[in-house]
């Protein structure tokens, strides 16, 4: 599927919606989401597509008779999670958002009806709530990035391979907690739990002293399958619906102690944040780009002959309380040693089922460079090394009070299609 | 709370409908569940209670104003899964189950009403089909018998300590695959995926050699809590709906490749079968026991004083495609170093949420005698020993178009309540 398949990508498109230049939302990239305002209870949360500064109401669209084009039930659009219109399936995803497309070109009828009545069908970001955009079935979380598991592995067993023997063969993955995954926004309180102190004879019970984000990006499972059955890697992102940033907070010390041998607990499942605007696959078509080479080479069912990465800017802010932000963190999603077509055929080939909404997030994106870490745990080089904050604070962890918010965006010399942003901040231990 | 605060535990209690002596289901049980009957589309699926060999109908229990008393909104038993009723919390289940007990005693409004009119309120159990009985949101899979934790130990670190420094300490777990999670009856097809076999250099892509169970039992989550909260030991049982019997089927040689560092993936997710009759929490009552003794002690938050485990008798089956069941391991629940309640604690320790519907298996329960394994693993000892069946066939692990049964029931000089069956058959590699 090449970029000029989709006419909503043109470069060329201009909205009557005022985009600023430096916007992550310009009409070639209308992400969906979940949205409610001010004067709505939550039960009316409902079906958004993000432009510029606003949040266009698809439901209000639909009540115009604006997407009569549209042929399938639109009771979706009033619906507080995104699940049952990705179930339509992939035509219809891809219809609507063309016919949104052309709605918000200069000179389109929405435009005409809107400067005649008074509609309320475009909202400032600043007068909505947004909420998780889908229900979660099953999360799954990788650990796909070559460098943030060299960089375990450095620390974690310095007198041995730094990889471990299956790694390169197989995109490693775990089951993680669907409940706790939240929406950008939501503060998270320190979690308490287990740890052993180097020093200690027994483990003692103890707010987390070694508090991390992880940058990663996680996709959305679009068209489910039975199970039994597997997903080949041709047809692997046609089972995908679109992707956000995802934080996958992680309390070092809580899993240090628990994870030998059944693998991380509760040293992340207190919470996982993630950006509320889900950008379709297809607004991502012109920044595909190759992946790493794969020595040694893989079995067949994990061979691919097209682009199955993104050139995906990330950024990491910590922002300590009443202060400025200080990035601490640049690195891209292109780095990523297994895609998301290799994960997702992986993830099936044993007949597991996936479901619409399922997540699979991609693992820790570090790249080459200190300053691409994605994780305290690598920025800090497990606690030997001390950020300097902008303000001349210090940090090797979070510290209460502190705000993380991670930022993607793709960017070449004709648009900007980008995910906005996951933000958390981390309020002391209950 | 004792076995006498519930009506419906009552062993003097007698019902008109017939109830062999040998039957999990007498009136003292009453487990829930999700049936259809044969003139029933899926979709018509809807809440039934097991009594002997009979389903009994809620909904047209409520059509026939029986269920009067129970004050909440009745279309709960329309549902096609437990949850919405479970939602309606412990003090509702009660009722219910309390009501059902009135009703199925003779003498009752309803022994008479159906001597009056021949309503279809009484399905026999070979003419419905059972469905899952609860919506999973997520799904937690614990390692809490210090018997099988102790045989994996020597099979897999002969020359180590058999437990890791961890077990006596943390409940250890890992969250799992609730997609995959169906209900007794359903065919499994034999995973395929990565393997390492011993004598090659790279992995190879195979059907799984080494297919295995796991006789496990596992609760349902009554109660939900929000992001950041924890469950007190003293109240983790009134989070608890009540239990099933599980089977977490196993591929051993995918699971030994890919396992480390992260835990078990696609070595378990291709199925976990359950019985599709959750029997109450309440109606265990009578068969309360201590769990053994925990040494060392554990942090004060795990540290309970009431008894938290139950005599439950298990059984496991292997039947060969039409061949006579041979028993191969018969154990006990009450085996369970971990008891439920310790699990739930520690779980949301740290602040993560729980949501109704949400399954916690037990781990393999495995006793101290051999004959009461709960796996082919420990059972074959790694492959070293052989099962001879009953017919002379032998077994080191389960081959295809093998039926593996499982059985769970409470058996005392007044009643027997138990849990039915899980069957599971495996067919070949796709």
């Amino acid at each position: 599927m090449s970029a000029h398949t989709f006419k909503a990508n043109n470069p060329a498109l201009k909205s009557f919606v005022e985009v600023k230049k430096d916007s992550d939302f310009p009409i070639q990239n209308l992400p969906f989401g979940i949205f409610s305002t001010s004067s709505d209870s939550t039960q009316d949360a409902r079906v958004g597509v993000r432009i510029g500064a606003f949040v266009v109401d698809l439901a209000e669209l639909s009540e115009l008779n604006l997407l009569n084009d549209l042929d399938f039930d639109h009771s979706v659009f009033y619906e507080n999670v995104l699940n049952p219109f990705i179930e339509l399936g992939q035509t219809n995803w891809r219809a609507t958002r063309e016919k949104v497309s052309e709605l918000l070109q200069i000179g389109s009828d929405l435009e005409k009806q809107l400067k005649d009545k008074n509609d309320k069908v475009l909202f400032p970001i600043e007068e909505v709530t947004m909420h998780m955009p889908v229900q979660v079935g099953d999360y799954t979380d990788f650990y796909s990035s070559i460098e943030h598991a060299t960089n375990v592995g450095k620390m974690f067993r310095p007198d041995g391979d730094a990889l471990l023997p299956n790694w390169k063969h197989i995109p490693v993955g775990y089951h993680g907690r669907a409940s706790s995954i939240v929406v950008s926004g939501t503060d998270i309180h320190r979690p308490k739990g287990q740890i052993k102190p180097n020093d200690a004879d027994s483990p003692i019970f103890s707010p987390c002293r070694l508090l991390d984000f992880e940058l990663e990006m996680a996709f959305i499972v679009g068209k489910s399958t039975s199970l039994g059955d597997s997903v080949s890697i041709e047809e692997a992102e046609n089972h995908i619906f679109g992707m956000v940033v995802f934080n996958d907070w992680s309390a070092r010390d809580i899993q240090k102690w628990e994870y030998v041998p059944l693998g991380p607990f509760l040293g992340k499942s207190f919470a996982s944040s993630i950006s509320p605007w889900v950008v379709m696959l297809d607004a991502l078509e012109p920044f595909r780009v190759a992946s790493p080479e794969q020595d040694p080479k893989v079995l067949d069912y994990l061979k691919y002959t097209k682009k199955h990465n993104f050139n995906i800017n990330l950024e990491v802010d910590l922002i300590p309380q009443n202060e400025e932000a200080t990035t601490i963190s640049k690195s891209n999603f292109k780095y990523l040693y297994w895609n998301m077509a290799q994960q997702l055929t992986h993830h099936t080939v044993n007949g597991c089922n996936i479901n619409v909404g399922d997540m699979c997030a991609s693992g820790t994106i570090s790249g080459k460079d200190e300053n691409s870490y994605g994780s305290m745990l690598e920025l800090s080089w497990g606690g030997k090394k001390t950020l300097t904050l902008k303000n001349g604070e210090e940090r090797k962890f979070i510290q209460d009070n502190d705000t993380i918010v991670m930022r993607g965006f793709c960017q070449n010399e004709n648009v900007r299609i980008g995910f906005g942003e996951v933000s958390g901040k981390i309020l002391p231990a209950k």
